[in-house]
């Protein structure tokens, strides 16, 4: 992998947008969170007024986990490649989303327990293995596969940014992918798994004490490992997570900002951000989560997410339902008239 | 007026539309307060799945009050009639989020304090009067006053839908609206001036004391008429306040849904229920405001807003950005599988 350095969002940018925005004819601080966000776009661009954000790209990691046959989880794995299949169709939640508001749609299997036959070749193109390692029991992934896994995360942001991306999301599908997830978050926050623990898709109570004890299990398997972050994610990851993780680090450094999902994107930029530190300057936070663990790495790295809708869907759809929310920040700063034109 | 009777959404579409969400491809509850909204929005179009929001309208009634030479705003009256003039020009802040989301926008002066020469004969064609009475010393209109602007709003909602809305909302333009705004809602709710007072578009400590005064003041003038919501429209509101609250009943006698934005569209949503009890079921939250009294009515209303970005411009601009958060909400139970059909 060749790594581009990692800038921060243009200073003089941002200080050019946040006198743009109080020079508009507004009361001051009326556009509230819009003015933050527009500003933020505009350091991320460097450009004031910032660009339209026209060409929006998802892309979903796909994977399984071991730890979805040890009872985390209230649906079986057998609905992961269903899924992928059903995001190629163009029927799930996500995709009804994203055509509503002009974002396109990548789905990538990077650990799927199953062939996919029939799947297009470039779906699984950047496939590491089936299923990642029931973390409990064992590593996620070898350190090898860690390696491919960020690797092929990064050369998809590439890929992205090189048609055009103006924003990038990821999106998550993989049942059981909130336990590795939330393993993430507990070691990149040295917290307890009764602190990071939440209900993922609807799992019940047996279910939830069964995630708690798989997340404190593999916490204590991983031990002092967890203290390097590309370690962590070969403990305690996927080779969806890893994946995920590569493609928010080399957005940020290509220069191009990203709205984060739910707990899967927050806990792979809590991940890139240990890795790579300021990386998450490059990120904005779409839609709160009703996991924990989400909450707390959002904390952690600054971020407030623009929407609170209930959603607990994955699949990226909190941060494509959050994408209106920057292109109405955009307009505000591009288009509204200056105090000193009126 | 020629009056629609009050319907209202439909139950049988209501019904049918929560049967199609829990049928969805999706893990229960996984949609959160989008899939609330997608029922409602089937519900009042009768219709399952529901049609997509495509044609959006946003009217904006401007009108001068006889307070704001009282201290209460932090602007002086001047800022009106040059608002009515960025809006004609597409510069104002909610002009730049109508455009990034393909909503149309029509203002109407209903009482400014101003000939407004130049502007287009149809924005000043149902001009009530050049301000409204400062309501803690006069009546802000005379009884015929309320019903003409009253009926201007209706006649409004009524070109609108005949013209093909899908969905309207109502905005407000009018230095020292928030005052008449906040003294209907204390009215509507029994509350006490304290209560229902905030900074509007920023208000320093004196002139709150100052707005609060010239609530109370109000309040007691008005005495027992407030009992009557139609009298306090004429004893507290305004010509453009009176308007709104005939453009949201009409409305809602027409059948047609109402994204409401911040205190002026909730103050009028709260007289609208009270002259028409229930038809706040036609009406969705669009933002929610700094202004306390909004909170109130939308409690009494049983309403919660879907956004809560510190917006506080007005214009509409609340409603208008969350306009994508119901076509999402639409979109999925529109487009997405069904678990029957996978």
């Amino acid at each position: 992998m060749t790594r581009e350095p990692l800038a921060a969002p243009s200073a003089v940018a941002r200080a050019a947008a946040q006198v743009r925005l109080a020079a508009l004819a507004t009361p001051a601080g009326a556009l509230g969170r819009l003015g933050d966000l527009a500003v933020w776009v505009a350091a991320t661009q460097g450009c004031v007024p910032p660009r339209e954000l026209t060409d929006v790209r998802l892309v979903i990691f796909a994977g399984d986990h071991g730890v979805a046959a040890h009872g985390v989880s209230a649906y079986p794995p057998a609905v992961t490649p269903a899924m992928v299949r059903t995001f190629l169709a163009g029927r799930a939640g996500v995709s009804a989303l994203a055509r509503a508001h002009g974002v396109s749609v990548r789905v990538l299997d990077l650990g799927v327990d199953d062939d996919l036959v029939g799947v297009p070749a470039d779906v699984l193109a950047h496939k590491v293995r089936r299923s990642s390692g029931a973390i409990h029991l064992e590593d996620a992934l070898s350190p090898e596969e860690t390696r491919q896994a960020l690797d092929a995360g990064a050369t998809v942001a590439r890929e992205e940014v090189a048609a055009g991306a103006d924003l990038l999301l990821s999106g998550d599908m993989g049942i059981g992918n909130t336990t590795p997830a939330a393993a993430l978050v507990a070691a990149g926050l040295g917290l307890p798994a009764t602190e990071v623990v939440g209900r993922g898709t609807g799992v019940d109570d047996a279910g939830l004490r069964r995630k708690t004890e798989v997340i404190e299990a593999a916490l204590r398997r991983a031990g002092s490992r967890t203290d390097d972050p590309v370690e962590t994610l070969t403990a305690l990851g996927s080779a969806d997570l890893a994946a995920s993780t590569g493609f928010l680090l080399e957005a940020a450094r290509l220069g191009v900002p990203v709205l984060l999902d739910g707990l899967m994107a927050v806990a792979c930029a809590l991940t890139a951000d240990r890795i790579e530190p300021g990386v998450a300057a490059w990120y904005a936070a779409g839609h709160r989560s009703t996991e924990p663990a989400q909450s707390l790495a959002l904390d952690k790295l600054g971020l407030v997410p623009v929407l609170d809708l209930g959603l607990r869907l994955g699949e990226g759809s909190g941060a494509v339902a959050a994408v209106p929310v920057l292109r109405s920040a955009v307009a505000l700063l591009r288009d509204v008239a200056l105090l000193a034109e009126l």
